[in-house]
Order: C-alpha cells, then sequence, then structure tokens
C-alpha cells in the first residue's frame, strides 16, 4: 500500500490504545540490560512484529566494552524484627538496585542504610538505580517509609544470580526498494518505567507494524537494545551495515503530554534534522530544538567521532527533565493514549517526509510553463493571490534546477512538505519536471 | 554629463510633476495584453523617450507559450429594459473583463450575473478582472450598483475583436562604456490602473530621460511589456542579450504613499539586492525587504532557473497588498507626485552605486600610509575621533585587498556609500589606490 | 614553571599595588612620540624586565613615513605682564601642545589666543593636544583659566628642541617551545596620561614579568613603542619577525572601572578572537566586543591589509569613549589597582587558553569507551545528569576527530576552558587521547 494511504486510513485513537496496552503488557516485568525480563518483552512485542532475538554471550569484547554477566532476579525484599517485609520486590521492581549481587543476611539499620536510596525531595516516590559495572547490592525506596523505619536488625535477602549468559536484543527489519537505511532505535533494558522507556519500544512497535504494510523506498531498522551497551554491541557486530543508515532517530520518552522536543544529530543539519523541524513546525504545536550534545540516550553512540551518522532524537518531555524521570512516578499514568497517538503522528509526518524528498528536474526551465494551457492555473485573472497548490508549484518549478531537495523547496517557501510534494506529482504528470535519480537508480535522496 | 551631476541638478518637484502628468496621459486607455491601447501608450510614452517598438505575430511560440490573439474593444455596455445604459464602457474601461469575447444579446439577469464580477468588500469599487487565455466574456461593477440592478431582461453588448495580429512591446537602450546591462523591465498592460502599474511606467520612461544626458558605465535597456507574456517573449527572441543583464529591477508600484519593499533576486545576495538596501538604509527611512518568491510581476520570468537574472523588485507597497490593488480605487488620486519622486530618487541612489561599485587596490598596503603629508588628515592630534571622510579613507584603504568592492566597504564600515566612494577617489588622486580593471577593460563590478 | 601554577600563585592585590605604582613612577615624566622622556620610562619598566632599547634615526624611511626629528623639551610657561606664570609645563606637561617648536616672545592675549587650546564642555580639564607632523606650538590650559585671562600682553616660552636625533622603543622576547608568538603591543608615548596608557604599559611589563618564569610553548614578544609611527617602524623593521605572530593584543585603557570591550582583529575569527571571548564570556562579567574597524590604536598597523595579523585589542572602557579620555582628568585617582588587577587576570585567562588549546584524536572513536572502569565515571546509574567533569570527557570524546581544538569544543559544549582542558589531560593520561602535532612537533595550534 502506498505510505501516505497508511497514514490516512490510521486510527489514531486505535492506535494510541494500542501502544497503551503494550505498555501496561510491559509495565510489570522486571528489565535490566540482560536476563530473562528483556527476553520475556522482546516476546511480548513479538505479538505485533516478529523481531528477531539476538544473544550475545558474556566476556565478547564489544570495542572498548565488555558484554557483562547476565543478571536475573526471582526475588527480595528487607524484613523486619517481627518478620514483616517493610520493602518488597513483589511490589515494585524498582525497590532492588539493578544488577545487585545476591545477598541474605541480619544487619542493623545503621549497617542497611548505606544500602538504601531515597529521594528526599520527592519522599513519596521510589527511585530508579543501577550499578551494571561495579558489584554491589543495594534497595530503593520512599523516603518517607525510610523515615518510618525503626532501629534495630532487618533481614535482607536478593535472591538474584549474577553469572555467564549473555546481552539480549532485538531487531526487526523492512526491505524497501533502497538498501539504504533509516534506524528507530529504543532502549528497551529499563524495569516499571513507562515513558522512559515503554513508551518507547511501543511506539516503535506500532511504527514497525504500521510499514510493514506499506509500499516503501528506504528499508527500515527497528532496534530493542540495552542502553548504551546494546547500541555499542549492535554497531560493533555490524560495522557495515552501519553505513547504510541514511537517517536516524532513537524513539524515547514519547508518551507524556509534554510539546516536543527535538534533539539534532551530531551533524546538525543533515536531512533528518530538517525533515523532523519541518514536520513539527508544520504541525502547528509549539516544540524545542535542541543542539546536539554527548550526554543522553544511544545518539552517544550512533554520533560518535567514529560512526558519526545521521541520527537525531524525537521526544516529548526530554530525560532528566521531568520529575517523574527515573521514579516510581514514572506509572501508567503518567503516559497517555493520545500523546502516544500524537507522537506516531508526528514520527509518520517525518517518514512521508523522507520518503518522498526527491529533487527534481524543472524540464521547462526557461521561464515559467504555461499552467493554465494544462488545467493547472485558474483562468480568471486579477485576482490578489494565487492559490496555494499553484504557489507551491511555481516554487517547484523555481527550484527544481538540481539543486533543492523537495524539503528544502517547502522550507524556502514557507509551505507545508505535502503540499510541495503534491505539486512535485502534479507537474509530474504534466511532464513538466522529472525525478533526477541517483546512482542505484532509485529515487534521488538529499545526501549521496 | 558626469551621473553625480545629473542626480544633483535634478529638481524634484518637477519630476514628480511630470510623472504624475505621464500617468494622466495614459489612465484612460485601454489596455490590454496586446492591441491599440498597449500601441497608443507607447507612443505617449515616444514623447519622452524614444521607445523602439516591436510586433510580435499572433501564434509565434515564445518557449512553452503562444502569442495569443490580439484584442480590441470599442464599445461595451449593458442596458435595462428601459434601453439605459447601467454599466457603460465608456465611463470605465475596467468594466469589461480585459480580452472578453464579442457578444450582443438579451438575456435575463439571472444569467447575465454568471458574467458580472464585484467585491462585495469593497462594494462601491470596480474590481480589474482579466481572461486572457480562456475565451468568454464578463462585466465588472460596483457590488452595490448590482445590488440595485431589478430582476428582468437585459441587453449586453460587446464590441471587441480577437483576432490574428501581434503582440506589442516597447524597449529603449541606452549604450555605456561596458556591454554589460542594467534592466528596468515593467509592465505596461493593466488599462485605467495607476499604481499598478502607470507610475512604472512613468517612472522608468523619466529615469530613462535623465540617463540619456548622462556619461554611463553600463549600458541600460527598459522595457515596457505586458506582464508574463511580454517578459516571456522578450527572452525568448533576447537570450543572447539576456546574458548582458548584470543587474535588474522590476518597477512597479512606485507611487503610493507605503514605504519601500524591496524583492530580492532569486540569487537572495547579487549586487542590485545589496545595492538597493544599502541605498534604502542610508535614506534614513523605514523599508521592508522580502526575499525573493515565484510570485509577482515579470521578475518570476527573469528569476526562472533557465535565466537566474539578477533582477529584484523595488516597489512601494507591494502588489496585493493595497486594499486599492486592481480596483477602480487604484486611481489618479492614489498616486502623488511626491511619491514619485521619492521613488525616482530611490531608483537613482541604486545606480549610483552601481556605476561607482569598483574594486580598487591598496597601492601602499602595509601599515597605513601617511595621509597627513598629503593634506588628506588634519594636523592637530588628540582628539577623541576621526572626521567621517577621514575614516571613510581608513575604511578604504584598509579593505581594498582586491576582496572588497567599495559597497562591500561602505557595508562593513557602516558609512554611506557615496561618502566611501568619495574617499576612494581622494586616494585615487594621492596615488595610493587604484582601481583593479575587469577582463574587457572596463570598471571592475561586484561580478565577473 | 607550569603557566597553571603561575597564575594560581598570583597575588592579585599585590599585582594591583605593583602595576598601580609603576603607574605613579612614570606619570610625571613627559613622554612623546620620541625623546628622553620616552627612554627614561623604558629605564623605569626595566626595574621589571630587561627591555631591550631600541633607537631608530631621525630621517629613516619606515614604509609611507619618515622617522621625525626628536623632540625634548626643558620648560615652558606663559607669564603675564605682572611677570607671574599663568601657564607652567612644570606643573603639568599637559600644559604644552606635543612637539610643540622652540619660541620665546611677547604677544597681546589676542594673537596668543590662537595657540591656546581648551575644552569647553569640560572647562576644568586641561586637553592633551600633539602636532608631530606640522610644525607648530601651542598651549592647552582649563576652559576656565582661559576665561580669567586679562587682555594684556604675555610673555611666551616653550624651550623645546626639534632635532635629529632618534625614535626609541622598547621590545621584551620571552622564548618559548614554539618559534610562533603572541604579540603584546602597548603605546608608550603619551604625558601624563594613566588610563591611556600608562595602564597599558604597567599590565605589559608585569605580564611579562610573570610569564617570565613560566614553562611556555609559544614565543612571548612585548613591544612598548610610540602610538603609529613605532609599529610601523617595527614592523618595517621587522617583516619577517612579524610572520611569526600568531595570535597578539593591544594592551590600553586597563586601568578604569569599566566594563571590557574587545576589538575584534581584521580576521573576526581568528584564535584570538575566540579565545578572548570565551575567556571574558566564563568571567560571568558583562562585557562587549566590537568587530575591527581601522580607527583606533596600533592594531591599525598590525591589521593593514598587508600585514592582517591576528591582533585583537582587550581594553576596559575603549578610547575616545570616556569623558577623560586625553584630558587631565585621565590621572592617577582615575586607575585602581583592582581594576587593573582584573584586567591581568583576564589576559592571563586568555593565554591560559592560546598555551592550551591543542586539537587531540580520539583514540577510541566508535563508541564511548568505557569510562567508569578507569575510574573516570560514577559507579551508580540512573541519575537525570551526569557531572560536569563527566560532561566534559564526553564532550572531549565527542569532538576530538582532528576538526576540533579544545576552544571549539569549550565553546560548542557551553563549557570553560579549563574543565575541557582538564577533562582533555584526564583522557591523555588514560591513553583516551592524544595530541595532534604540527609539522613543527610542537602542540597543535588552531592555525597552521
Amino acid at each position: 500500500m502506498v505510505l501516505e494511504k497508511v497514514i490516512a486510513s490510521l486510527d489514531r485513537l486505535d492506535a494510541g490504545a494500542r501502544m497503551h496496552r503494550m505498555i501496561a503488557d510491559l509495565y510489570p516485568i522486571c528489565r535490566s540490560i540482560t536476563g530473562d525480563g528483556f527476553r520475556q518483552s522482546l516476546q511480548s512485542l513479538r505479538e505485533q512484529i516478529p523481531v528477531e532475538v539476538h544473544e550475545v554471550p558474556t566476556g565478547t569484547q564489544v570495542f572498548d566494552w565488555t558484554i557483562p554477566k547476565e543478571w536475573n532476579i526471582r526475588d527480595a525484599w528487607v524484613k523486619n524484627a517481627r518478620g514483616e517485609k517493610v520493602i518488597d520486590f513483589a511490589r515494585s521492581n524498582l525497590h532492588v538496585v539493578n544488577y545487585s549481587v545476591p545477598v541474605r543476611r541480619k544487619m542493623p539499620l545503621a549497617e542497611l542504610r548505606e544500602h538504601l536510596h531515597t529521594l528526599p525531595d520527592r519522599p513519596d516516590w521510589i527511585p530508579y538505580r543501577t550499578s551494571y559495572y561495579k558489584e554491589t547490592w543495594g534497595f530503593c525506596l520512599a523516603h518517607n517509609q525510610l523515615a518510618n523505619l525503626p532501629d534495630g536488625d532487618y533481614e535482607v535477602c536478593i535472591d538474584s544470580r549474577l553469572e555467564d549468559g549473555a546481552l539480549t536484543y532485538g531487531a526487526y527489519y523492512l526491505a524497501g526498494r533502497r538498501r539504504d537505511e533509516v534506524l528507530f532505535s529504543c532502549h528497551a533494558c529499563h524495569p516499571s518505567l513507562c515513558n522512559d522507556n515503554l513508551s518507547g519500544m511501543a511506539l516503535a512497535a506500532e511504527l514497525a507494524r504500521l510499514l510493514s504494510d506499506a509500499d516503501l523506498e528506504y528499508s527500515y531498522r527497528f532496534l530493542f537494545i540495552p542502553g548504551a551497551i546494546g547500541s555499542i554491541t549492535w554497531l560493533a557486530r555490524n560495522e557495515d551495515q552501519a553505513a547504510n543508515i541514511c537517517h536516524g532517530l532513537v524513539v524515547a520518552c514519547v508518551g507524556d503530554a509534554g510539546k516536543f522536543h527535538y534533539k539534532r544529530s551530531r551533524r546538525g543539519d543533515a536531512e533528518i534534522d530538517r525533515a523532523v523541524v519541518h514536520a513539527l513546525r508544520h504541525r502547528g504545536h509549539d516544540f524545542e530544538v535542541r543542539d546536539f550534545s554527548p550526554y543522553g540516550y544511544d545518539e552517544r553512540q550512533y554520533c560518535s567521532p567514529g560512526f558519526n551518522l545521521a541520527v537525531g532524537s524525537l521526544t516529548r518531555t526530554p530525560h532528566g527533565t521531568f520529575p517523574q524521570y527515573h521514579t516510581s512516578a514514572d506509572n501508567l499514568d503518567f503516559v497517555t493514549p493520545e500523546a502516544l497517538a500524537g507522537s506516531l503522528a508526528a514520527y509518520l509526518s517525518v517518514i512521508g517526509i523522507l520518503e518522498n524528498n526527491g529533487r527534481y528536474l524543472n524540464l521547462n526551465p526557461k521561464c515559467e510553463p504555461q499552467l493554465g494551457k494544462r488545467g493547472l492555473y485558474r483562468a480568471l485573472g486579477g485576482f490578489a493571490d494565487a492559490g496555494q497548490l499553484e504557489l507551491a508549484m511555481l516554487w517547484v518549478l523555481n527550484l527544481s534546477d538540481g539543486e533543492h531537495s523537495l524539503l528544502e523547496i517547502a522550507e524556502q517557501a514557507g509551505l507545508a512538505f505535502h503540499l510541495i510534494h503534491q505539486a512535485a506529482q502534479a507537474l509530474v504528470d504534466a511532464h513538466l519536471l522529472c525525478l533526477m535519480n541517483t546512482a542505484d537508480g532509485s529515487k534521488g535522496g538529499n545526501e549521496s
């Protein structure tokens, strides 16, 4: 099916509800950068799309890093002197510092305290903490709860295993007419945290499902990976593939009600950067664009100088800037079907631009062609302005000199890309314009 | 005569009155893109300057277009049941849709209505409508007048002819020392409409008359053409000539009291663009600069990608943005001698820059030369700042490294071009500076 | 000693007091562009640093200029009819127009007036006037004093000599590891004027003294010269040397309490321009940056098109923009130890940037290296942001692709240079980064 039809036939209410349901299904699972929770999550996604599951053994060298031991956890609790569980992993998997080594012993509160993490500023919320690369253990809890713990001895149990195993990640590849790829990457290693980043996983899965039905120019790659170590692993094992990535987005924090934020790729003015900004501008809502910085999500790896891929990140409220970030308050109430559906629509707009952003050649470059005799221009003259589509055609004709892509024309014209694209189609149908071909015979993209 | 003298000896009151008189003479004539009204208008201009008249036969192919049939009209009216003329071409030539085919018959108001055009928002004004490329007929009238027409039968007469003939245009060429040309183009096809564009015709004619007395560096070409089809025709028949056009302006809407608007050429930063902006900035009045867009006047054709000439458009209130535009209210009261004279002065400033915008070479580039011993710098030292001319000389010396034209120096210095030019002359006289020559031995322009 | 230690061990109170004392010592001397006052001033500076004294004979041709006669003055006064000195050089050397020819005669007030200079707007201040290149004589005095002079005859005496001699200037050269030079140039020709420019002389001398103790990458050249003719002379006699100047600052007006002003070099975005702006930005105080203009101090000569050196000027309130400029009010009260010390600190910050602004290469450019295993990254994860030094390391790694100097990285990161430099050092120590070498084996600067 033509992409435009896939987009037009999308039921936003439906899609929003479906993504929110995916999030609800994934929410209880205790994920980490390795382990069965991650595997179980990929299985859950496979109900939507046939994600391919990859396993990379512990100890494998990936650039400067080594695949760590695999972490799994069955249970964890702290019991007070009366044998009552005062902290219970079964109630929230955030209670355990992710990657905690096993422990089982008694200790006085004073000693236990050194292993307890709270948020004094948000005394009712449980923080999310990890210790992937240093062996330790700990519990996270609400500050108010800690304040109410009486002195005395406590029994501590973390029933976890840190053993040789594997790092797991999921990949889904959709072949288009071109080998050139568009990458959507999301981290899938966070436990019960909805916006960061179950929302990203759900949106990427839904996007993949929708595009499966479409007739596509580019090939599309979806990665569901543990943060940092996951993208490093994928890049180390797929250096050749990575060279095909022409455009990419890191998908995260797309379920909250905040306005969109786009973080540019390291290149700063890559086609993906301009496509996202154009799509957001023509949505008619407020949004914010930020320059690349080497802190954040997996764009840190994709944009490391040895790769320097054109990968940005399109989020709503960015990581670290909403109070619920990395706390138990980033829960199922914090993400909404409406916000998810709006984010999906924005991602689809970007794809609509990338798929259609050809460079065309005006076949009648000397003066304007006579549009009227082809039925493309109104017959009666003298009015103060032209119609929008007529104006779009004039722009396309004027700038289709081989130097400007449709997106660049849209930007210069201040018109929406879809209007410019529609004008180009009408002019192609009238034999006034032709698509410039790239070396591989496909639609001419912005970068070769 | 040196251009500066021509400019200095200009009597603005006189010039303004002369241009307004030209407009008044042309106002009653019913012009169209072809026909005797256009020819008669050129004859009227020939009282000022020896415009050369060109005729291009109907059916001639000009790029994608074909010269249409010639249109002429003798009379037109609508009579009511009592035989009274309720619409009368003799009272305003705007009453007839321009290029209406002949018609003579009776019809009820209901049928006639489909051929009547009004402006409901401006109920007292007659709109201007055309139908050059689709054969139809119609009348334009005040909306209030239409409201008062009683039902019943009306007799309709348009005594026009649409026959093989010719498209007429006027051209006036002034040879300067260089073959490089400056183009002034104005559309001359509008009937009783003063600002758009009898004002442009009058200003171009007055400018041509003044420059005829001047000793000129560039050659100057003035075109009086029907809109769109006229510039297309000229370009199609003069492709070789067009290559000589280095700078150009489309002259229109120069008679109203509004502030200046400059629409950049498609190139955006051509010398003409910078010259006009500089000239306007140093007039000390508010003005506005707009980027090129492919809608507007004949710059659409000059700036089509196959030509991409450095042609902008210097107007007062731009087309389509004043309510009187293309209505009977764009009349002799809407344009004033003062506004016309001010526009002429602005055009002359631009010409003054183009004519003198050479690139010079500092013959003493290592440290400043000693201006004082040449009488170019005051003897007593210690003051807080230099005089304006001294400062201008320092700027010219510092930037005359072969990379900067005088206009670029003026822009960087924030000084008026005429002061920078005066400084350059003084330094040339003192043998501290020399003009860089272009390949053809003439004054070095900004673009070669 | 490492430069950072020199800077860290600086006692600002001490340095400020020392510079103010230098100014106080120099204040009474009557300097001019030649003569014994200039020589005596250099002797005074030699108490701080071993300035080399150069003498260039009268009549020597230096580019377009000729070394003038040497001017010396013993005494000067105007006596009234009662033989009382009403104007007395002994009370202020500003009273005599600098370079006045000798005169000894009686004349009525009306005739004398033509030789008297005052400031009607500042009636209590004595102006500073010069006449280097036209032989004349004159006195400067407070306007109020002139108003009170009764008519009658006056006896005038200027006991000066204008004879063949020499132009004197001082130079101090500090050799660093590279032949590439940083220039600090100050004019030293003004008589009793503190901010313009005894402050510049004192700061340059103090800076030279401090750098003498430091282990330096660049070589440093300090010039104490008469304004205009001095830099012209130095450049004419040292054209080869001048080619080694990579960065430079004209030092003047650094003792008043105003905010910093930086005047860019003619190049506009040279490394010195970016270094100064960065240093000022990260001081946390308001400052102003101005583009180059060919009026001002000796940057006029260093930035003449035949040299076009990367020389800017870092001042507090610029010349000509404070009312005390070139008047007797630019005295010892107008400059303060605190302002001088603050200026010195700003100059040292700039030097700290230039000395350390290498280009480095990320030795692990594919994905981030694992900083944690090297103790460079905190073990516990999940926090909303990284520490400042961690962030600085990520920036250095991301942008050390051979295209960016540390200063460019600091600018892009919005972090202080010293933090970026500290991060680079840590990464070099961890073998994750290496300095790129320039052709001459030294630290890679920004321009080659």
